[in-house]
């Protein structure tokens, strides 16, 4: 396979530089990277349209090439598919990246965006993270993909796959799950500071509350397991569709009033 | 109701103050507005850790105040609701967007993002775009929206609905539907150019191709109709979900090896 590794940590990233160096030693497959040249977390799925993007070219092995962007990592995604940089990639990961992506916080993700928008253009992708800002050994989550890939690969061939690490020793960790997202609730998430000429400002912040429920990602890595959570791309509510089609052909919102 | 108002396109965009006017006269509802101090366009769902938020406040009407925000449209919600600047909306509206959001294009949208943060934060929301960025007269979308308004809220308590309205004259317009999100397909998506020292770099636009499903809001918009689509909030995949527990509870990968 052809795999192309993005992040959001940034090009030179511990995560991303150990992913590439364990997939390099333990399997046969091409890897690619296309990244971005700073630290964009929290980007969420945002793109770069109103400024250029430049590129800084590095030497991989063989033909391979690594390219730095002066974007976000969606940005990534697209000038190395959409922009031709790269022969099209069989798979996309991103990450792995310093800290966790679990529940309706996939939404600020630039990790699972940068996974996304893999999807959108057509290549499989998973999102990696290690769920802690403290904890920085990659190696043993990077392990456990090189040895997993193939049959990760293989059994989900289209989707998103987002797979977030315990932040802590692999000896510690309990088993992998199969989960859904949760709903990541934060307490204290604004924090309001006067700056020395006396004008006021907001940190943004707050604590991640306990996910109560069972089954969900954000339950899982509090419990110590791997999270492994399939995701689609279509935030159409059909359920919702089938109601409004029924009730919206009732009324009169669906007729435009042309004499008004 | 207590309404707020936010947007992409900045606090002062003529689209957010169209819809203001218009539901302040059209209406007897309070109206806030905590919307970006800037255009925030293609920021997707981005918010901001890494740096301060300042407010400049503005007087509306009675003791309702308007907030421009040094931040993402998703921040401006936060701060909103979170930060607790204003009184907790019942409903909250982002836009109307010069420039349409439909199909997977809604990802990149910073107005349909803001309207995604408030459902997150349990309030109803509308996404609201005008279909052009030529076209430029916001206030027969706007009309519309004052007049269907109880409608459209009393009819849809929790989720959110984007809604793009045709880029141009509303005699032209052919009704509404109620629509799925198409597949936003772009041709020619980077320009490469070079700069006057010689150094590489690309643009980020792109032609959209045409929409040939017969469902989707791209395809209602093409038609001349107005498009309201419903969209939920979970990006699970809960039919590959099904599918990975029983795989992967037949398979090694759910349990660690930790004698490696």
């Amino acid at each position: 396979m052809h795999i192309l590794l993005t992040n959001d940590d940034g090009y030179h990233a511990p995560g991303i530089q150990t992913l590439y160096r364990t997939l390099r030693s333990q399997t046969k497959h091409d890897i690619s990277i296309v990244a971005p040249e700073s630290q964009r977390s929290a980007t969420g799925h945002s793109i770069t349209l109103f400024q250029p993007l430049f590129l800084t070219k590095y030497e991989l092995d063989g033909d391979l090439k690594g390219y730095a962007v002066s974007g976000t990592p969606s940005d990534c995604v697209k000038i190395a598919i959409q922009g031709e940089l790269i022969s099209k990639p069989d798979l996309l990961i991103s990450g792995i990246n310093q800290g966790s992506n679990l529940g309706t916080d996939v939404f600020y993700s630039g990790t699972v965006s940068a996974a996304m928008e893999g999807v959108l253009l057509g290549i499989p992708a998973l999102a990696v993270s290690l769920a802690s800002y403290e904890y920085d050994n990659f190696e043993p989550s990077a392990l456990y993909l090189a040895e997993h890939l193939d049959y990760l690969v293989e059994e989900h061939r289209k989707g998103l796959m987002n797979i977030n690490f315990p932040g802590k020793l692999q000896t510690e960790w309990r088993g992998a799950k199969v989960t859904r997202l949760g709903k990541a609730v934060y307490e204290n998430v604004f924090e309001r500071r006067v700056n020395p000429h006396g004008k006021t400002y907001y940190w943004q912040c707050g604590n991640l509350t306990q996910d109560q429920e069972g089954d969900t990602d954000l339950r899982a890595i509090q419990d110590g397991f791997v999270s492994i959570t399939p995701m689609h791309s279509d935030l159409t509510d059909y359920t919702d569709l089938q109601v409004w089609q029924t009730r919206l052909s009732e009324s009169d919102i669906m007729s435009v009033e042309r004499d008004k």
